[in-house]
């Protein structure tokens, strides 16, 4: 039978609106893909009497029982003690943690102050869960028949404390090992996705199946649970193939971090360098591409031409097609595309031209949201017109996205 | 005495991880700026037996309950009649609703299914809480004592409600009037503002100040109370002054949306025209300009010369220069803005040079994070050096924000 679990995340901050609860999303994300059902969210303030209570009422109700936050020195740092009053616990001093928080204060060469070695203690008989990336240790422990995990606040902390400390827990006590795969979309919505992956979605129990849309990409998650790494891979390997295969080459990667990385990657592989020209994105494309690090072997520059001016001056585009065309058209687009890739000498040049909005359409042929997007190459050149919808940021992220996009077609399919 | 509130969202999404819950934060934090405590927060699906425990908890222990969420026309939208049963009231079809519910089907020109009539049911002797932003409409009343809220769970409806119908009516019941303004903060951390407005904080109780510490900026709300609007405003004017004249020109604005609409403003008011050559933030400078729309007039363009041999082909840098110097240099950085201000012919040039990692440092003095940002004016000259910490992402948008900020404070001091 499947678990119950219920998230309580403690920190007055969240009760001002400070912050918000990314920690409960995470979790909820993973434990759900874990097969364990989360039924409660619970936020509560730095308070005993209200913590205990809501303690108390999540032992009646769920299984597992996550904390997040409330583990640091403070005075108002209460998680710990209140929990292991609950399940009558004393807290005792961990000796590992111990040494552990002193050598973090030795590396950062501050004095430790008294306070500090609070976070040392642990209910009696729990289980350390070692941070590696902050100072506040985890704790597991099983009682009454109940789960209790303890995770710091801080969301960097959380995630990775969860990924590499909490998943290996419950993967221990449901003795079953999780292996998730994430497959990435571009250039395909939601509700298309799921008319091709419906049938698949529902039919499958093992691994499971979904997917998430992420400003103008779907995101599928596949997961596997089985008694071994080995089982776990055998069941989720065929499942990806037939995503793969299904959704044909609106997949821009697997366990991949962005579009964007993507292409960088495949420019460095295929040793092709680009630059861009930019109107409607306004250096958005650029900014996308030198996110990732390294890139600048592969990344010449880009020329945001925002003022017709400069396409003329600066990219070569011709005064009379900007006046004949327009600036927002086909032919500009490619002029920008080609007069990129002449200027700064790259294998590839890419532009955007288009409306943004809210305002600038002056031609009903050419509604806010139509983009053209350019790609000179020294074999050929290619343009698309695209009809976007959305606020000023959505089309110009889309726009960029769509750019990248077709970047990556062109790196796939070129033979090395 | 001051009122509890708790906010109870509800929704299967949440508890999948699908969304973050933003309504949550935003709730918060627009209550205990009128000086309501939360003290808790629920999450809960779409599952009648648990939300009906979780309002009848909340009944217990909370002054007003606020839920999000589960408003629509499907089956799984339940709350109105989970809250209606907890209270002892019926579901009455509302006629003013019900209109509007079929004239928004009208407008979009799809036939209404039957099941939409749903949203327009409400419990008896609740007050309809007008909705000009989506289809279903909120609700409110008070029973047994304690004020219910029910808002919808879109994140974009969820806020217009709350700042045009919810607060108006807390502030029926409270019988006050909160007035609030933000003051931006660009150029100084959090723990200096608290250094410095730290005792006017505590002492004042009406108007409240809070800092909120966003990205690299602080943001200082300001909020009073009071019987009538022409009293709420005599309160917060002197302390909003205050405010300005302690802090200085790290305030960039009041009740302004961002760095880059100040600045865009400041140049259409000064007729200034601007153009801007990047390296290290490689066209964010430029993304984050033409963020504000109708920018043309007064953003040329820009150059992201990520390659040294575009510094000095299209922003003429002297080759010699870069060779002794180095392209994160005082010398480089100034290059640029000239550059850029004469090629593209504008009235302001800026430029950004440095090394945002995680790797390109090669010299001990240049570590990562090392940014120099120049202007080139037909007046003068600037150049500053600034060291920066974080993550790559974190020290290119840092880096955008000084170099718009050297705008700002620029067009500040400009006689006209």
């Amino acid at each position: 039978m499947s678990m119950s679990a219920e998230i309580i995340s403690v920190g007055t901050e969240l009760l001002l609106g400070e912050i918000v609860n990314s920690n409960a999303q995470m979790l909820s994300q993973g434990l759900s893909e874990m097969g364990i059902n989360v039924f409660h969210h619970t936020v509560v303030g730095d308070n005993r009497q209200r913590l205990s209570e809501v303690i108390e009422l999540a032992k009646r109700r769920s299984d597992i029982i996550i904390t997040t936050g409330g583990l640091g020195p403070t005075y108002d740092d209460l998680t710990k003690e209140v929990v292991a009053e609950c399940f009558g616990r004393k807290l005792t001093l961990h000796e590992d943690s111990h040494i552990r928080v002193m050598d973090f204060f030795r590396k950062v060469g501050t004095v430790m102050t008294a306070n500090n070695k609070s976070q040392a203690l642990i209910p009696q008989g729990a289980e350390v869960l070692v941070n590696d990336w902050g100072t506040a240790p985890g704790v597991a422990f099983k009682s009454e028949g109940k789960y209790v995990i303890m995770l710091p606040g801080p969301p960097a902390e959380c995630s990775m404390m969860f990924l590499f400390r909490v998943i290996p827990y419950l993967e221990r006590i449901t003795k079953r090992v999780i292996l998730s795969k994430s497959i990435r979309v571009f250039g395909m919505g939601e509700s298309a996705v799921d008319n091709i992956l419906g049938k698949m979605m529902l039919s499958m129990e093992n691994p499971t199946i979904a997917p998430y849309a992420k400003t103008g990409e779907v995101q599928i998650r596949v997961t596997a649970s089985s008694k071994t790494k080995e089982e776990a891979v055998k069941l989720i390997e065929p499942a990806v193939d037939e995503i793969l295969k299904k959704l044909g080459d609106v997949v821009y990667g697997v366990d991949v971090d962005s579009l964007e990385e993507v292409v960088v990657n495949l420019l460095k592989q295929r040793k092709v360098t680009v630059a861009v020209a930019e109107s409607c994105t306004g250096g958005l494309l650029a900014k996308r591409i030198t996110d990732i690090p390294g890139v600048s072997d592969v990344f010449i520059g880009g020329i945001c031409a925002y003022n017709n001016s400069i396409k003329n001056k600066l990219l070569g585009v011709d005064k009379e097609v900007l006046e004949s065309e327009g600036a927002v058209s086909k032919a500009v687009a490619v002029a920008m595309a080609q007069g990129i890739r002449k200027s700064m000498g790259a294998d590839i040049g890419i532009s955007t031209t288009g409306i943004a909005g809210p305002t600038g359409s002056h031609n009903p042929s050419k509604p806010i949201g139509t983009v053209f997007i350019a790609m000179s190459t020294e074999d050929y050149d290619t343009v698309e017109c695209f009809s976007l919808w959305g606020n000023r940021q959505r089309i110009r992220n889309t726009a960029s996205s769509h750019a990248l996009n077709i970047m990556r077609k062109y790196l796939s399919n070129k033979v090395e």
